[in-house]
């Protein structure tokens, strides 16, 4: 087998067989493969796009290329959730607790912030003593004791999709449906789940900014998990403004312990139950979606999820006090208010720039050496179609360093469009997919 | 100026403007864009294609990535020939010493043979002494003194073209008519010509087998010189059989020394004589094509041609005895004749694989490694159309080792077809484009 052959058949929009993928993707992982090979290959797929055999091959053969963990000797079903990423996007952090402490185990590997939007391991980390780093020893530990531990990718898990990432960060086929679908679904099998549900957003603040194309990557990657014996379901839900109230890695978890209480935000509460009901449902919990949804209200009013929440963070050594004192949690030092200029109704938002500028803030990293400041972040105040005075105050910077202010102050300012009418309501949830 | 940016703007179809361009292959050449980022804009190139304005930029990119040739203290317009590569194909041998007896000079800089193509370097060293290595002073003193030189490609020369074409190679981003085009055009360019003939071959010992993908290849060239305020023309000649009676290095000089004594095959000096004729009339030596046509006849009628061939070969170090001694010349010391298994027309003759079958006795390369015995070829004695009859000679071997006879007759065998019917005549030039 020759790796020019199996470029050229993907340039000519060909097929590879799974032997001819496991090749390419061993050889790659193991070094006798090498870069320039590989970026030809992958910008030949980026443009040509895969069959869902060639997606299933690739997506196990970068499965296998490390460890997959494996729970059948805990009992349960083992589910998890995974988005696509947004800003204000924290439903994890409620889901977790909500879905353990209702009997299924999650054994949840999360990301870090990538460009505009949060990351659940950078949110975890402003709990004083929160351990994401825990080895899978202490994985399986804190999994059997609590039902659920939430822990940062390993070396040992889909190595191939590490290297992979670093080659097309540097070679412009990152932003692809197929190599997207392989890249998200070989690290969630390798965490061993049985179930799993997909959060994929669609809207200003999403990568997929049209709903088409997030409906085909979520087609894509229900297709492949169900191709590979899981339980899928996709949910396309809207990221056209952010989710909650806050943005910001502290600021996030006291939004979250806030909804665990059965408080906080509305749209978040709803999509974490949402979200917990469906992962009830394919864990075979409940018999419907429906008896889901009352499960996970009921850990909700019952305190058995904030309960769960307190568990978790004591286990992976981090300070549960924050859970009835969210003051504890790291608080910016100062706040700026941006107002309105004009008097109208919030006729849009620039979601993904609401991001940016939390990251301006100090709140998210531009280059993978930068280190957050937990601290900081921001607060909005208004929605999507909420009417405004002049003056009002539409959204507040949270900020220890006064360096980039007045930029972060610019993109939020310049994020909202004040119109005279309201856009056409977008409801949490746009669409099921599988299931 | 970021490189991901170029990458990820080809890859969307999208045009770069020439600064761009001039960045990627400064970049690449000086190893400041590593391979993994080349590797995959040559694929987005090689599927999205180039522009004009593109095709041009990377020309003149790559063409000044080294040194450009400059002869303008020698009196006379410098032209040259490029072919595109078949089997049988020694025109260059005959026209450089007829255009270079008529009055132009002939700066040229030749390839080795490439697949199963034979390469004017591997011809003329089959000839004793012969240096192709010449020095760029040593190819000044040859050209100022016999009007032509003939060497290979030097470190100085278009090195971007030699870093581009080995990453091609292991890419499957080699066969693409905008990245031939640049290859071809960059180095010509750097030889300091004014003009240009293009021989592109089509049919089936070419690399372009089909006429519209020959005729494609073609128009870039003229368009891409044409801009470069070079004169240009294409002449699409045909190769759907072997060009002369010979394929093999050391035969084919002997061959080309008999159509310099205004003998030997047909077809070869008819090719020959038309394509000097294009030459003269470019380098405006002569006002018409058809006064080319004379001028060249009548460069071999006086014995001018031949006794500049003499010249060139002693100039450079060769015996140039083999001109009125062609046994002087290697020969093969065994020979074997293919023969006709049945009576009819020969209807058809895979031209590809009798290139390949002279590979195999010999004399060409599998590997860059591979050394060649220049002895060695094949001797065609049936032309399409022609009438055998069963057991008639076909083609005969020429051959030292007998290790791989078998598979070599076989191949050529094989590469006839004997029918009921001839194919329908093809002319030996197809087309001219530009001119």
């Amino acid at each position: 087998m020759r790796v020019v052959d199996l470029i050229r058949r993907k340039r000519d929009a060909g097929e590879l067989t799974p032997e001819e993928i496991k090749f390419l993707i061993e050889g790659y992982t193991h070094n006798t493969i090498p870069d320039y090979q590989m970026a030809a290959w992958l910008m030949a797929a980026w443009i040509r796009g895969l069959t869902p055999a060639e997606l299933a091959a690739l997506t196990d053969a970068m499965l296998h290329s490390g460890k997959v963990l494996d729970w059948s000797d805990l009992p349960g079903r083992k589910v998890d959730k995974h988005s696509t990423g947004g800003v204000g996007d924290k439903t994890s952090l409620v889901i977790a607790p909500i879905v353990a402490a209702g009997g299924l185990r999650v054994p949840m590997i999360s990301g870090r912030g990538l460009g505009h939007t949060g990351g659940t391991l950078d949110k975890l980390e402003s709990i004083a003593g929160f351990n994401v780093n825990l080895s899978l020893a202490e994985f399986r530990r804190v999994l059997a004791k609590c039902g659920c531990a939430l822990i940062g990718q390993t070396e040992e898990i889909a190595p191939a999709d590490k290297k992979i990432y670093a080659l097309r960060d540097v070679t412009a086929t990152v932003d692809n449906p197929f190599l997207i679908c392989a890249s998200i679904m070989s690290k969630k099998l390798a965490e061993g789940i049985d179930a799993l549900v997909l959060d994929v957003k669609t809207g200003s603040g999403a990568f997929m900014k049209r709903i088409e194309d997030a409906e085909y990557l979520a087609g894509l990657m229900v297709e492949t998990g169900k191709r590979m014996g899981k339980k899928m379901v996709a949910l396309i839900t809207d990221m056209d403004q952010p989710l909650g109230r806050t943005a910001g890695n502290a600021m996030e978890i006291a939004e979250c312990v806030e909804a665990l209480q059965g408080k906080g935000p509305a749209d978040l509460r709803e999509l974490s139950i949402e979200l917990s009901a469906w992962m009830f449902f394919l864990g075979e919990r409940t018999a419907s979606v429906a008896d889901g949804r009352k499960l996970a209200e009921e850990m909700i009013a019952s305190g058995r999820a904030r309960d769960k929440f307190r568990e978790i963070i004591r286990e992976q050594g981090g300070d549960e006090r924050i859970v009835d004192d969210p003051q504890r949690l790291p608080q910016a030092r100062s706040k700026l208010d941006v107002t309105s200029q004009t008097a109208g109704l919030v006729a849009g938002i620039d979601c993904e720039r609401l991001g940016v500028a939390c990251g301006v803030l100090g709140g998210g990293r531009e280059k993978k050496e930068d280190t957050i400041d937990p601290a900081v972040g921001l607060e909005f105040h208004r929605r999507l179609g909420d009417r405004v005075e002049r003056s009002a105050t539409l959204a507040t910077l949270h900020y220890n360093s006064g360096a980039r202010l007045a930029e972060a102050r610019q993109l939020v300012e310049s994020s909202y469009r004040i119109g005279h009418a309201a856009p056409p309501p977008r409801p949490l949830v746009h669409k099921v997919i599988g299931g």
